[in-house]
């Protein structure tokens, strides 16, 4: 069986997703889909919008075929490191190929990149450090470092997001000496119609989740942009009173941690670096929303994404020494299986031998570094919960079994 | 001007207190109350009912002069540092005598006491050990000593809560080498009468606690149990919506602390020992109210006081190495004023010279050992309020002016 692997977050599964998922199977000429699905937190450095378990459901819905997580450790990562864990688990599942939707649309770009940066490494390195102490962001400084280096060269435009996805998971393929095939799909942005979709609307999932926060419990606002299994999920799930996950929920925890662990546990959190630990502690209790300490947290040196993320392993307690036992091997140290269908349990069975980190389906008792992290994770997502419910989704992450799918 | 200084946590302020205030002025023959009270958290390991505001007046209503704050690091601690840090705060203030409520009603046998173990302090110190290895609570333990050390001796029964705290004032009094006169009162359990009651019922606090927080909302059900103004005032804090802060309130912060804090970090809390932060996770998860917790967490060998302790430092981010920096001393390093009425503020004229530590209303910028543990227990405290509450009392923490009492 031939498997294609998509790295995803589905936050939520919108048609664009949908699109990518479809046309990857038609690149790839595959009979399985696999997803590498970001668990708890996510690139961004924010909470998935709806839990594990629903994005799993929606994901097999919309035609995965088997459904795995990202840990932690890669998913609230910058992008080299996001690229790969995910990449390695692919490989571990002997995808024949890796296929993730850019801006850029064509893989040469990728792969002259990489090329160009493997032969120029020192020089790009000293220039990124040069615009670094300017001032500018790690992603401006690595794009003005480009103009610099190779003007006018056919290399994908690293302003665009997803084209730096899409080159740090070229670079974690060759890195990692994978076998796996690169394919980029050009993100779809207006016009493609399919009749499982609600409407012909092609959102950003961030607008999608703006819409969705703005108006709780109000799904209509975003019937148009979702496939319709999906939205129908989406709207029973918001109807039972089931919560969306966002940062304002997490506020006060993250003000109970940044203002009661002392300053040196604090600097000891991963990404705590350049006294933003104390930066963090004198803004947090002057602002009663998180979108307002995010505001006065900002400066010019640091993303919103990059300080969300540091935001994220507060909340987490993630400590540089647990980051760095979790990031040691480089790789994922172990595949937890969230959902499948048939076609996904019928692949898993020809390629489980092969396999050689432990699959599992629920937390064990004895974890690894990368486990630890998750169970932290999944600890603090839960959070927002009413009492019970939260004892129960902690719970679930120990003993429930992965989702299977009847299509 | 004379002073008695009161050692007090007034949570809420009932009858009782009422009585021990108004006979402690009539015992010492005292121009001058001075109250020492707990500021957020409490000697048996619980948030105050009320804010530290709210109680201040309470308290001078109730016939107080002038009401002084009990840093965190005395106020939710054993009986032996409580106390210790309560008498050197009276003692700064020129205090003549201290004078407490006990089961035991006379002053002799804690001098007794005192004596005792200043002679046999070797044998009593091997015998607690002994009875606290046989897993007897340390005050079982202490308790056992005694009566296996003297029987029948004129002593104070050490198993009465209030007798414990009257031999550790005892003590801390001559440690200090202070010149403050030792009285006790009988504490009053029945019987007295007086028009500012509203009735006779002499409840303990702990049994109003139970009544209010079982019946939020219905202060009627304690009116019996509270002098006229007190009742009054805490009817209008509950009808304006204020809460009461309890436990139950903080279980969601402390379960937030307790699962993604690093084992080892937790294991560098203060009063963390033998495994104690192990048991603490292990429980933590299983359970999704703070009373169902600490039954799961509670052993024969320590007491629910001494586990709520913990808690209570986990809660607010109270490390070994931040307890230690402010028990160095082994006095209060600050004084911080909440409140005072005319002869309170004359008072504190006459004798501001001669006080040697800081005395303060507010927090300062450059904080003392202390004074960081006080501004992580108020961020702490304040957590159940909606955001802009919680930032305004946050706020107050350094600006607001003690309160000044019209009488």
């Amino acid at each position: 069986m031939k498997a294609v692997g998509l790295i995803v977050e589905y936050n939520p599964f919108h048609n664009g997703h949908y699109y990518h998922l479809q046309t990857s199977r038609e690149a790839a000429d595959a009979d399985v889909v696999i997803c590498v699905m970001s668990g708890y937190f996510l690139q961004r450095g924010e909470p998935a919008l709806l839990p594990r378990r629903e994005r799993t459901e929606m994901a097999l819905q919309g035609g995965a075929d088997l459904v795995v997580e990202l840990p932690y450790i890669f998913s609230s990562q910058h992008a080299d490191w996001f690229a790969r864990g995910a990449v390695s688990i692919l490989d571990q599942l002997g995808a024949g190929s890796v296929c993730f939707g850019s801006e850029q649309g064509s893989i040469e770009p990728f792969l002259n990149l990489f090329d160009f940066l493997q032969a120029r490494r020192t020089e790009y390195g000293r220039r990124i450090r040069e615009y670094s102490s300017l001032g500018y962001s790690f992603p401006k400084a690595a794009s003005l470092s480009f103009q610099h280096m190779a003007p006018g060269a056919h290399l994908p435009d690293l302003s665009q997001p997803n084209n730096i996805l899409g080159y740090f998971y070229t670079k974690a393929v060759n890195e990692l000496g994978s076998s796996m095939r690169l394919q980029t799909i050009q993100r779809m942005t207006a016009g493609y119609h399919d009749d499982q979709l609600s409407g012909t609307d092609i959102s950003s999932a961030t607008s999608i989740r703006r819409r969705l926060i703005g108006n709780t419990g109000a799904p209509e606002t975003v019937e148009q942009a979702l496939p319709a299994p999906a939205y129908r999920y989406l709207r029973n799930y918001l109807h039972s009173g089931s919560p969306l996950f966002e940062w304002e929920k997490y506020f006060p925890y993250l003000q109970a941690k940044a203002l009661t662990l002392p300053a040196s546990w604090l600097e000891e959190i991963y990404e705590a670096e350049e006294g933003l630990h104390h930066r963090m502690q004198s803004v947090m209790k002057r602002n009663s929303t998180f979108h307002e300490f995010m505001h006065a947290f900002k400066t010019k040196r640091y993303t919103w994404t990059r300080l969300q993320r540091f935001a994220t392993h507060v909340l987490t307690g993630t400590s540089k020494a647990e980051a760095a036992a979790a990031m040691e091997t480089g790789q994922a140290d172990h595949i937890r299986l969230l959902g499948m269908n048939k076609t996904g349990q019928a692949y898993l069975n020809t390629i489980k031998k092969q396999v050689d980190i432990p699959m599992i389906s629920s937390l064990p008792k004895d974890k690894t570094p990368q486990q630890k992290l998750d169970e932290k994770a999944a600890a603090a997502y839960y959070l927002p919960l009413p009492p019970d419910e939260r004892r129960d989704r902690w719970r679930s992450e120990y003993e429930q079994p992965p989702l299977f799918f009847e299509s």
